[in-house]
């Protein structure tokens, strides 16, 4: 039995969260293209850094390079937007995010501590140049200015313009679920950037068996929700993602780097404080509503998978390559 | 596209694994009922202590009271039978698997190291009297001298005579996979107690939705392979057992101890040497048999589970309580 | 500059932690002598199932085989007293210990969960006749009866009668330290079981170089404070043992279980519940506190090392070994 | 008994490593001073991609920013020199390093397997401007050039030129053991960037005492051997650097990023292969030559900090800010 989605069966459906990309296409010569972008995921709508988001992150295969997961695991905080790109753009999309963060906080790395920045990537390199470092650091900062409550445009876009999924044209993905126990409604939502999987581990679509040789790929996936949880909880939830990527028929290959990221927008963490001690309330793990809030983190993994599939239009990429639409 | 079989569906296909029951079924009066056991793995026919074996593991969800994991990770070698009990006999198994080891091996603990074991649990409160301390130290040594590498009884026999999964009758199930690639041929096999899930999430069965109130459960899972690999890559294995999980519905309860332990016979560690390096030959992460093998452990864990339940008789417990074979 | 002291100098200066031991003395013939024992720390004077404790560890080295830490970690509670004895009885503290929490909570493993035990160990045979079962599951009973909250008896006593440290008599030590800032005043105590260390190698004293070629050791070190933390705060008081034990001239070598235990008496957390939330204060990370506390977890832990030298005397065990008392 | 140190006592003794510096240093107004640079340390003097390294990492407190450590423990690899400068210019190290792995190597992110590149840092922004981004791409590029096995220049030179610790101005440090037995012979090195610890803390030196209201500080561990371990047994040695830390006065503060890379020259693991399996030789861990190991990674992490101090002159940094040599 299938928990009720969201509103918009999107990430977005959690209050205060926005999304936003930025979609890069041009074909250079007769062997390069462009094919590419950057996606960024704010926890709400103020100041991630002077009010951080409680969070925590898995590692379900770490052939990856997401940067700022050290940090945001050590204090369970989230204090910037969660930034996706391609690979070889960690660098400039760093520093974007970092120079968006500097004007917004004239203290950070002058009379307070440095900002911890988290980037996470898929390698699009099938479908983009990738070698040609298309992505500036204004296009990260575009990124984050163009995030939007709306529900999400999904597929080839943002950071997903290139990636591929299932040997089909993968990318952005969203999906919610609402959670209610008693008095207690919570919504639980994903994201992923899909960029995994041969065409024949499929499980839910009869897919096109299409000769590819391709990378491993990997994934990304933001788990999202406003119930009240910790870091610890919240590392519980990002581990179930495992499971759901397990029944998209995912065997979470050797190169692929699967990256599980879950913030809470409950209980914000001011970034100063007259106090020593903060007052907080928690749910408790014992309560029915926690396996609800699993169920909710694989239900919408999977789902996200799917949808970013179902929503990527074909694309022809480098050297005349194309990947198509899946047939779902 | 699944991989193929082994020739008996069975963990023991990987020469030299052995694994053994004893199980216990004694009505005592009208509310008590012993409905347990003990299951033992061997991983080789000799001695484990002084052959050890590569190993390492992964706690998909950690409400659990699996022993010797520790040591098992530190080292990545294990160097005992794995046994699996209900929760509340971890002692006496300990204690009794210790007696066997020490009565091997006249030097543990006079005038060579202490011994790491490793027992495994599942609560089956439900049908079994667990508060009556029923299984004994002998218990455990009988386990393991039943050990036979013969294909395996499942179901309700040994440390599964009183596991449920999803709502019905569960307990011991293997399966396993061939894997090859060029000259290479491997197998990996799965053995698991299965104690988990409610009636409405299993995926794979039309199941009838009983009421059972019962705790979250646990589910233990051993994999094994003669694939030479070592203790990083072996986790790597262990990790993938969430994404089989995920394929049988779970959702990877809170009061859920879902522990996977991997293995593998190939490379073994000989307890003394008079050399300061060993050498190894190992999988390159790279080589396409790793995908593969990664596969077969997706696999045979999905399998397994549905094993433990395909082979699983309905059966009587306590204050009458009754779990039914499950229709699949 | 060091932190002051607490009034007593010990774990139990924090209110409600309560320690006990029992210690096993006999010389059985010519070469065995029972030279062991128990040692139970006490959370607070309650139920400690009933009412669980935040509780956090960090293996430092993972040659050692503590029980309970899969559970303790994925939860961030503890719901037992702390055991500690030797290497082998395991299986019959962890039986005692089981024995005595059933007979208090009439529902454990029937009408609520089981319960996760937690029990330590480090390797006592040099002195000790460890294959001999001397520890039966009644002395773990009569630890946990024995507990009080008076300083402790320290040196070769309860589960320390065994150990070596540094070549010297060592076994259980303590130490505390006071923590203030503004209006805000904490205690953070440590008690440890030491039997690690070559002679040549301690920082702290001119210890008589004697030959003795014994195991590598191990260490178990139990932080405890009544600072409001939770379990990935307790954590990191836990990695900060690693630094204690570097300033006592420790290797951490590779047949040591060197683990750390962390748990706070503040905030405790009822079994049962009406509701799905709860309220909690914590202290913040980036509070002066923070500092002071690891600095007091460094220098209890270097401390209580010294001290379970400091109190040992020269002790004779199996084949006539002595053991002699430090020089300090 | 301290180990005998290395022929220049410098992480260069081990052959083919090399390190180079790139340091920037410029008033540019009344308030604002570049004082700060980057650090090169390559593994060996060829392809570092092409010819991969065993390494493994650990965190002992992760306030901070490293990147690559995901895939470095995943694949138990290094492929990239491991790079060190201020906490803001990661972004501009990652870029110019990948630009250099890409002229290299053009089938990267072309025909075969994106690269994972290690940047660590340290936050300089008491003495430098490091809002500033004054850390361009092609200094990055400039110290991997600088690279050579020459005894390093310590102290306030490359990252570590505006680093300071224990209140006096700190930077890069290393040290070097030989350790042998029988007719085995290694050398373990340490390269660390210090930038930690109150002046009040540190235990080798009578510090002068003043006040400096800076940030808690990171240190980098780098170490290195020569010695044939895998990633498991590199986790073991970047794990006792905690050690060596405490013996310097260390409290691990919270806002400390301390993070210990260690990486083995042995073994090298080549980027393509005809083969299935590689053949290796390693260390046993329970050879005596392990334990020598870990003394000697403890024994260069403490004397590493120790010499980033004593090489380290007096500087004058942003604001007319002035940190002092340290009298040791």
């Amino acid at each position: 039995m299938s928990l009720p989605k969201g509103k918009s069966n999107c990430i977005t459906d959690i209050s205060g969260i926005k999304v936003g990309h930025v979609t890069l296409y041009e074909n250079i010569n007769d062997t390069d293209t462009i094919c590419t972008g950057v996606t960024a995921i704010l926890p709400h709508s103020g100041n991630s850094f002077m009010k951080k988001t409680r969070a925590s992150s898995h590692v379900i295969n770490g052939y990856g390079k997401t940067n700022g997961l050290i940090q945001l695991d050590e204090l369970g905080l989230l204090e910037s937007p969660i930034m996706l790109t391609n690979t070889f753009s960690i660098g400039a999309v760093t520093q974007g995010t970092l120079q968006y963060m500097l004007n917004q906080n004239e203290e950070i790395g002058d009379s307070t501590s440095s900002i911890n920045l988290v980037v996470g990537e898929c390698n699009d390199s099938f479908l983009n140049s990738m070698r040609i470092p298309a992505i500036k650091p204004e296009h990260a900062i575009q990124a984050i200015k163009n995030a939007s409550s709306n529900p999400i445009e999904q597929g080839a876009v943002g950071a997903g313009k290139g990636m591929m999924c299932f040997g089909h044209k993968g990318g952005i993905g969203t999906a919610s679920r609402l959670v209610a126990s008693g008095n207690q409604a919570y919504t639980v939502g994903c994201l992923v950037l899909s960029n995994f999987g041969k065409p024949a581990d499929a499980l839910f679509a009869d897919l096109v068996n299409i000769e590819v040789d391709s990378p491993d790929g990997s994934i990304m996936i933001i788990i999202a929700t406003d119930a009240p949880l910790y870091d610890r909880q919240l590392k519980r939830l990002a581990k179930r993602c495992a499971a759901g990527l397990g029944r998209t028929g995912s065997h979470i290959d050797n190169g692929s780097g699967d990256i599980a990221i879950a913030f809470s927008t409950a209980n914000p963490y001011e970034h100063t404080s007259e106090q020593a001690t903060e007052s907080t309330d928690f749910i408790r793990d014992d309560h029915t509503i926690m396996n609800k809030l699993f169920q909710a983190v694989i239900e919408t993994t999977e789902e996200a998978v799917i949808n970013s599939l179902k929503y990527a239009e074909t694309t022809t990429g480098r050297s005349g390559r194309v990947v198509k639409k899946a047939i779902l």
